[in-house]
């Protein structure tokens, strides 16, 4: 466990969570499939859900070019994003003690805009694929004016850090007695069966990649 | 569908995903397992996840008397309670036009402490039953001691508002004739087998509540 990149980024709630190495971080912002993003306008904080995806030690996150989020973000103010992966309820014995299986990264910074149209279309590809890999070949490429009406941030992984529970309730000694059930209920983002859009042509198959469709390892 | 609350509440992108009405913002709040908080701290937003329950026309949220979110929120400074639901892929035949399908809850607002200890106990019998409805009169309840040491805020749902995506991709009419497969990959927070805690006697049986485990009518 390498120590936290800076004062503000270190976890100070049961500080024995936090986490710091970039593997771990990586790892739960490759399994997730939206962060949070907090930012203010006039003193009054909004945390808005989007999409994002990681490559290497920048998150890059895309929406229209007239999103009042990212026109904010991209002037280059204190900008927070959060991602949790929520992995099971921790039933303890008794209600105190209740608790979740998780692991969440905060990064803390500013976000530039995307200019270079290189890294812009490399970004928006990298985006599709962080959904559903090999995607971004199947489709129609962004043409110019599409990718004029879309703005993509980039936003580096320098001030980040990660907080993880994993594992059984932890009860009082003298609750260990009682008789109710006790453990963990883990969950997971799971497919249902894909819905083909109304105009699919019938002879056109569903893939199977979308039936074994999955986050993460577990 | 009725009006925004306020001007800052109004959904600004695709304003036709806005929703504003009581039951839809309650049945998103309810399904729910957590929110992710906004606040700042000297000028940072930090955005960090937790736990939550709706009472009423309050959302409760609970933690640590030490916890330095609650204490900062409990000052009574402006923040942001965002609950997203993730429903789906929405995979189009271009690029541009991917989305997903999501129900979204922002609410913004002044969290107040709560003082009263009959309110801050069902607070905490609602947070469980929240997670696990049940449960809270299964568990042993919270002592004084660990009632002193847990922090109960409340936050009234009066500025919310929803925003709301359903439904098959929207491509442009030309890309309708490509071959790419279409449609959407409908996603659920589903249980897995539940884990027994390693001192749990092996003759407590494992409750059918936990196989069964669902998060909403989905």
């Amino acid at each position: 466990m390498d120590s936290a990149p800076s004062a503000r980024t270190r976890v100070q709630r049961l500080p024995a969570r936090g986490v710091y190495d970039a593997t771990t971080l990586a790892a739960i912002l490759d399994e997730g499939l939206i962060c949070h993003i907090g930012f203010v306008v006039e003193g009054q904080p909004f945390v808005l859900p989007t999409t994002y995806v990681r490559q290497g030690d920048h998150l890059y996150v895309h929406g229209s070019s007239a999103s009042r989020m990212l026109k904010t973000l991209a002037g280059g103010v204190d900008a927070c994003v959060t991602v949790t992966l929520l992995d099971g309820l921790v039933l303890a014995r008794s209600a105190f003690h209740h608790s979740m299986n998780y692991r969440s990264v905060v990064v803390l910074g500013h976000a530039r805009a995307v200019t270079d149209l290189a890294e812009k279309r490399r970004a928006l590809d990298a985006l599709l694929e962080h959904v559903l890999p090999g995607r971004s070949s199947q489709v129609r490429k962004p043409n110019d004016k599409e990718l004029a009406a879309t703005l993509v941030l980039a936003m580096p992984l320098k001030e980040a850090s990660a907080k993880v529970r994993r594992g059984p309730p932890l009860d009082d000694e003298e609750d260990y007695s009682l008789r109710c059930w006790a453990g963990e209920l883990p969950l997971r983002v799971q497919p249902l069966t894909p819905i083909r859009d109304p105009r699919l042509p019938t002879d056109v198959q569903t893939p199977q990649s979308l039936a074994d469709y999955r986050r993460g390892d577990a």
